[in-house]
C-alpha cells in the first residue's frame, strides 16, 4: 500500500503489526480510552534495596518490556549497569522501550541483540554501531521509531506497555520521591521519564544520592515508585550536558542563522506574546542570539519558549524577554541548573509537550519552530533518521511534533561535504512536507507553496532571495552531482511512525 | 453479617452493593488494576466557553456522576452556580461525588434530592440541613461516606467513575493550566481536586481570573482539561479560610492541648526527624504552639508536617523547625498564601496524602497524629460522623487515613454540654479502635492496651494520670447520666466505608 507521502509500505507487515498508513497531519477530535498500570500496594518504611541483581531476578521475565530515559545523555551510567546484569543473567526476547538511545548505550544494545536478550526496540532514534547493526538486519523484529510526543501517546493508549521502568535520578529518598534538578548529576527536567513513572507497572529508581525523607520537589512521586536502588554513580556530570554553550563561528551556519531570524522577524508571528522552539546545536544557539537582539530592538517579548532547553534560552527568561520556559529536557548544565532557581521554568512531561492525543499539548500553541534536517526533498518531506548511505543515524526527537507549529522553519545547508541536503526524494520520510513551511539555506529560502501568506510576507526581505525548492535542489545537485541510488534488501528493519501512530515510512536493510 | 468492629451489617444491601465487611486496618500488598479516563483529543487554540449552561447541556446526561472539590470551603460559589443550572434544566438521577460537602452547599443539595436531580451521593461528610434530610431518608439510595484517602483509592480503582468534574480555580489560562495558590480567591493546595483532574472523563475548570498563557505553576494541567468557563466570581475570599488563626482560651481545651503535647514529647517518637499531623481547630492550634516550644527546648526538628495545613504550621516551616510541609489542603489564608512563596511547602494530591492502595502514601510515614472525636468508645472506636441524636453531622476527612500513624492521639473532652464523648459504644464506627493509641482528655489519658510500649513510656508523666478507657467512660457517664438509647428505622441511609473500601458501619434513618 502507499501512504499520503507516496511511500510504499509492505502490506503483509502492515497487517501483521496492525498498522495504518500515514494519512494526514491533522489528528482531529478523536476519543481515546487511556490505559492504566497495575499497582502493587506498598507497605513498609523503605523501598531501598541493596542489589540491582536481586531486584531484576525477582521482577524481570523473558518477553517483558523494559524502559529507560535518556536525560543523562552521553553521561549515562544507568543503562549499561542494568543491561549488563540482564544480559549476563541470560534473559531472552525483551522489548526495549527507552525514550531514546544515546551513543553511550550503543555497544551494549548491540550485544543484547546478538545474544537474543533484546528482540524488539522502540526508540526516538539510534546512531553509531547500533544504527549500523540494525540497518544490517541484526534485530529480530523491526525497530519502531516514535517521536517524543508519539511515545507519550503510545504509552497512554497502551501501544507501549512498560513492565519495568529503570529510571536513573540524581536524587531520591527512600520512598522514591525524586527530581532531576538537584545533585551532582542533575540534568534538569525529567520530562520523558515522567511518562514511564506514571504508566509502567513497576518503577525502579536508581540513584547515587539518597536524600532525607521527604525529598521535594518531587517530580517523580513515591506513589509511583516500587524500588529505590543505591548505586555508586548514575552518570558523569561532565557528559550529561553539552557543557558551556558555544556559538558557531562557521560563516555558512551564521548566514543561515541570520536568515532564519529574518524569516521569523518578518513574519506576522513575530509580535508580543509569540512563542518559539529553537532546539540545540551551534546554529540554533546563533538563532537564539539573533532573535534576542531583534526582540530587544522591537520591544517584543515571548510568552514561552519550548522544547529541549539551552542556557541561551534561560538567559532570555532571566532577562525578561521570555515569560515562561516550558521544559521537557535540558541540553546543557546551565539550563539544568536554572530549573530549581527560576519558578518560571516549568517542567513538563512528554505528553504535555507534544502528545497529539491529549487535551492539548504545548506544541499546539507554538508559533515558531526551527528544526534541522539530514535531507529535505522537493515535497518538503524531511528525513532526520537515515544517512545518505541508508544507515540509521538519527532520531525523530520532537521533530514531527514541533513541526505542527504555525511557522515551521527547516534550517539546513544546501550540501554537507559531497552530500546534497536538498534532494528529489528523501531516503526516509520522518516529517511530512505538509507540516513544513519554510526552508532556510545559506543561499536563500524556499517557501512551501501551500503557504501563500508567507510568500507575501517573506518575499521582499533584503538579502534573502526566495527560490522554489526545486531551484534549491537543482543548486545542490549542481554542486555535488547525482548520487548513485542506494540499494536495500526487501527486509524491513524499522517502522517509522508518524506522531499519530500511523506509518509514514519504513527503513529497509542496507545491501552491502 | 457482623464485621470486625462488631457492627451488624444488612446482608441484602451488602450483597446488592457488592460490599465486603471491614476486617483489618492492614491493607497489605494487594495488586490493583487502575482505571483510566476516556480522553477526547483537543484541537483549537482555546478551551474557553462563554456559557456554563450550554456546556452542561452539551455534556451532561441523566444518570451521570459529577464531582466538585471543597477547597473553597464556606466561601464556595462554584457548586451553587453549577447545581442551579443542573436542577433548573431538569436533569435526573445524577450521582454527586464531591471531595466533601460544606455547609454552603447544603440547601441546594437538599433541593436537588427533593427534585430527583440527585439520587446518589458519595462524600467525605455532610452537615446541617443536608445531614438532617439524609438522616430522615430523603435520598433514594444510601450515601457512601469515604475518607480522603479512600476517595482517591476508589477513583483510581474505578469504584468512583467521574463523568464530569466541575472544578473551581482561583486562576486558569485559556487551555486549562491552573493552580490554587495565586489570585484573590487562592486557597493553596488543590490536593483533592487533582484526583478529579486526572481521572474524570471530562474536566471543566471554572474561574473568575483568566491568566495569560501559559499559566504556571500548573497544578492542574492543560492536558487534563476540556473546558474553561469564566464566571464573575468563584468564591468569597473572606470565607475560604478560617481567617486569622486564634488559639483557644478555653481552659479545658488548653489543658487537653498541653497534655497532648506531654504525650507526644514523652513518647519515643519525639526525636529529630519525627513527623506529625495536627489538623485545625482551636485545640489543634494550641497543640502546635506547645509542640513548637518543646521542639525549641529539646532542639528537635521535624522532617515533615502533614495534612490540612494552618498558618502556625507554616510558621514552624519558616522557623526551620519543620523541614517540609506536605500539603493536601490549607485551612487558612496564611497557609494558602505561603504556598507560592516557600518551595518546601509541597502540594500533594489525595492519593499521595492518604491512599492505602498506592505505592506508599504520606500517612504511612507519619509518626504522630492528633485527631478529634464526636464519640470514642471503650473499644477505642471513634465516631466523627453522627451526632448524639443519630443525625449525620460530620465528615471522615482524613481521620481513618491519618489514624494509621505510629502514635495516634484522640483529643477529646469527657463530655460536651450534657453529652458524653466517651461512651460504651459509639453511634457510628468511623475509625476502628485498632488504629487508635491514646485518648487525651482534660482529666487524664487512656492508652490502648495493645500498646504496652506506650503504657511504659507514658505512665509517669507528672500531672498526667493514666486511666483505663472504661474508667474515663464511667467518669463521663457519672457527669451526664445514661442517655436514652437512640431509635432508628431499618432503612439504611448511609454506608460508611473504611479506607480500603470495606464497610465499617452503616447509618440508619432516625426515628422522629
Amino acid at each position: 500500500m502507499e501512504n499520503n507521502v507516496a511511500r510504499q509500505l509492505p502490506d503483509e507487515l502492515m497487517e501483521q503489526l496492525n498498522y495504518q498508513p500515514f494519512k494526514t497531519v491533522e489528528y482531529g477530535n478523536r476519543e481515546i480510552q487511556r490505559v492504566a498500570p497495575k499497582v502493587r500496594a506498598s507497605v513498609g518504611p523503605s523501598k531501598v534495596v541493596d542489589s540491582l541483581e536481586t531486584l531484576i531476578h525477582e521482577n524481570l521475565q523473558d518477553g517483558m518490556t523494559i524502559s529507560f530515559h535518556h536525560h543523562f545523555r552521553e553521561g549515562d551510567y544507568v543503562f549499561n549497569q542494568v543491561m549488563r546484569i540482564i544480559i549476563d543473567a541470560g534473559y531472552k526476547d525483551l522489548a526495549l522501550a527507552p525514550s531514546s538511545l544515546t551513543n553511550v548505550m550503543n555497544d551494549i544494545v548491540v550485544e543484547a541483540i546478538e545474544k537474543g536478550t533484546v528482540t524488539n526496540i522502540t526508540s526516538s532514534g539510534m546512531r553509531g554501531t547500533l544504527g549500523e547493526a540494525v540497518s544490517h538486519g541484526a534485530l529480530a523484529n523491526p525497530v519502531v521509531f516514535r517521536s517524543h510526543g508519539n511515545r507519550a501517546r503510545a504509552i497512554e493508549s497502551g501501544e507501549i506497555k512498560i513492565d519495568i521502568a529503570f529510571l536513573g535520578v540524581p536524587n531520591a529518598d527512600e520512598m522514591g520521591n525524586a527530581n532531576g534538578m538537584d545533585g551532582e548529576t542533575a540534568f534538569g527536567s525529567l520530562g520523558y521519564a515522567l511518562m514511564d513513572a506514571q504508566y509502567a507497572d513497576k518503577v525502579v529508581l536508581i540513584t547515587d544520592n539518597l536524600k532525607p525523607y521527604p525529598n521535594t520537589p518531587a517530580s517523580i512521586k513515591q506513589t509511583q515508585v516500587d524500588y529505590v536502588v543505591k548505586v555508586d554513580a548514575v552518570g558523569n556530570p561532565d557528559k550529561i550536558g553539552s557543557g558551556a554553550t558555544r556559538f558557531t563561528k562557521d560563516p555558512k551556519e551564521l548566514k543561515i542563522a541570520k536568515t532564519v531570524n529574518e524569516v521569523i522577524t518578518n513574519s506576522s508571528y513575530f509580535k508580543d506574546g509569540f512563542s518559539f522552539q529553537t532546539g540545540s546545536g551551534g546554529a540554533a544557539l546563533a538563532v537564539t542570539r539573533f532573535l534576542r537582539q531583534s526582540m530587544l530592538d522591537n520591544q517584543i517579548k515571548a510568552s514561552f519558549a519550548l522544547g529541549g532547553i539551552t542556557k541561551p534560552t534561560i538567559d532570555l527568561l532571566d532577562e525578561g524577554l521570555v515569560e515562561k520556559v516550558m521544559d521537557v529536557q535540558d541540553f546543557d548544565r546551565g539550563a539544568a541548573d536554572s530549573m530549581h532557581l527560576n519558578k518560571n521554568q516549568q517542567e513538563i512531561d512528554a505528553s504535555w509537550y507534544a502528545d497529539p492525543a491529549n487535551k492539548g499539548a504545548m506544541v499546539d500553541k507554538l508559533d515558531v519552530v526551527i528544526l534541522s534536517a539530514l535531507e529535505i526533498d522537493t515535497k518538503y518531506n524531511v528525513n532526520v533518521m537515515s544517512g545518505s548511505d541508508g544507515v540509521i543515524r538519527g532520531a525523530i526527537g520532537g521533530h514531527q511534533d514541533a513541526a505542527t507549529a504555525k511557522l515551521t522553519i527547516i534550517s539546513a545547508p544546501l550540501v554537507r561535504g559531497r552530500i546534497a541536503t536538498i534532494v528529489p526524494d528523501v531516503t526516509t520520510v520522518v516529517t511530512p512536507g505538509d507540516s513544513i513551511d519554510v526552508l532556510v539555506t545559506e543561499v536563500g529560502i524556499a517557501i512551501n507553496p501551500k503557504r501563500q501568506d508567507l510568500l507575501n510576507e517573506l518575499s521582499n526581505i533584503p538579502g534573502v532571495p526566495v527560490y522554489t525548492i526545486e531551484e534549491l535542489q537543482a543548486m545542490a545537485e549542481h554542486k555535488v552531482g547525482t548520487p548513485t541510488p542506494l540499494e536495500f534488501t526487501d527486509r524491513v528493519v524499522a517502522m517509522v511512525e508518524y506522531r499519530d501512530g500511523t506509518i509514514i515510512d519504513v527503513i529497509n536493510e542496507v545491501k552491502d
